[in-house]
């Protein structure tokens, strides 16, 4: 059976995440229902990332197996016909690969974005695409912290009690602050693997660190800390974009 | 009665636009409501440019005349919490200006933003933020042609049947096509004043140009027939912003 990966972009406004879940429209979930209309077979897509509610993705990248060698840019123009009337989903890109490739096993690296409105005034319309930050706040002073955060830690006191995953640790490598277009502020994360909320629980320390209610050894200590009470508040999905997948190079 | 100067934020998607109808909810009318809730008195707001429903503002202009002499930042934050409720619309700045101001009078100077998404898959985050053209097109030509526009021309063609100006001539000061943020399109265009759907006329014309459909030639009869009838399809209003007005410094 011909494996096909496909790069995905959503609004994650209009889904309860990423994972198939019952109570209520997940993207996996349109995507597999755009495919059986499109070749009539039941199949399962296995994305990269498990995002949340309200989590957006503009390279989120999945796989599944087809019956039949379909051209790719039939696959991706068949399924974004489906996927318009649904309107919050769409293929970016199809590509036929090598039945070796795992679109979650064989990711080198993932990278993310969280976008922060820094700014009196609410957004509008912007709403539910970036964290609403009213406070002024010391970008420098946040990215100066972040860089502490690079390289190998456990971040247990980062991740959401409901992890699964085994291991806290992770390698971080790259987590930088950055003044965005007009009012915004850009966190840029990468590293092979996040844990479940961990960019999100990131944001929601170093924004205390940007309003200067933490310093950097405050951060330092919630990270040794290795103890999820020592967090701070932690930031909504709606700046939060799976941006791009690395994977290595498909001959 | 001192006068205040309103910078005004909001999503075109959840308005029938700017001025006040009996239609729908309006721009004008949700600021007026949130100034009577202010100071208990029924007010009208004055806009430098009258929007169509679906077309945003970054730095929409208005001016009002309120009975006392309120500060500034308390304008702006008492409006902004009474909006936050309705969520499409913000108060980015409130001025205390004299009352020789004038919103739509006094401007010197009014600068659009027109955004399409150029690529093959429908846009998902960008829905209603953007004109989806899915056909590659000719950023070069376009701005090549659009250059042919500039200075004082009768914009006939361009403009809405509708229109009420009584003069079809305009002084086009700047028309530049450019490349945008991914896969964007940028059309910037600035005059001391627009005619009635001036700028999705001319969007909508320069997409043809884009799209090798239409010629510079074809773009220029187009223009020298000062008929409507010639004109290309409108652009549709979700990819145009009012980004900002320009005044003589107020002393």
């Amino acid at each position: 059976m011909p494996r096909f990966r496909l790069t995905i972009e959503y609004n994650g406004r209009d889904y309860v995440g990423w994972q198939r879940q019952i109570n209520g429209i997940s993207v996996q979930e349109i995507i597999e229902d755009a495919l059986e209309t499109f070749c009539g077979e039941r199949v399962t897509l296995f994305g990269a990332g498990r995002t949340d509610a309200g989590v957006h993705a503009t390279g989120q990248v999945a796989h599944v197996d087809l019956a039949r060698n379909w051209p790719v840019n039939t696959v991706r123009d068949a399924l974004n016909a489906y996927l318009r009337e649904e309107g919050g989903a769409t293929i970016l890109r199809a590509e036929q690969v090598p039945d070796t490739f795992d679109a979650r096993f064989s990711a080198r690296k993932r990278h993310y974005l969280y976008r922060i409105l820094n700014r009196r005034p609410p957004p509008t319309i912007l709403k539910g695409q970036v964290w609403w930050v009213w406070k002024p706040l010391d970008v420098e002073a946040m990215d100066k912290a972040a860089k502490l955060l690079l390289g190998t830690h456990d971040f247990t006191t980062f991740r959401s009690t409901h992890c699964q995953a085994k291991n806290p640790v992770r390698t971080m490598e790259r987590l930088d602050v950055v003044r965005g277009w007009g009012d915004e502020v850009h966190i840029h994360a990468s590293a092979q693997s996040f844990l479940h909320n961990q960019i999100r629980s990131l944001a929601g320390s170093l924004k205390l660190v940007g309003e200067h209610r933490w310093s950097e050894d405050d951060l330092m200590r919630a990270l040794e800390a290795r103890d999820r009470k020592h967090c701070g508040p932690v930031a909504p999905p709606d700046g939060l974009y799976l941006e791009r997948v690395d994977y290595d190079e498909i001959d």
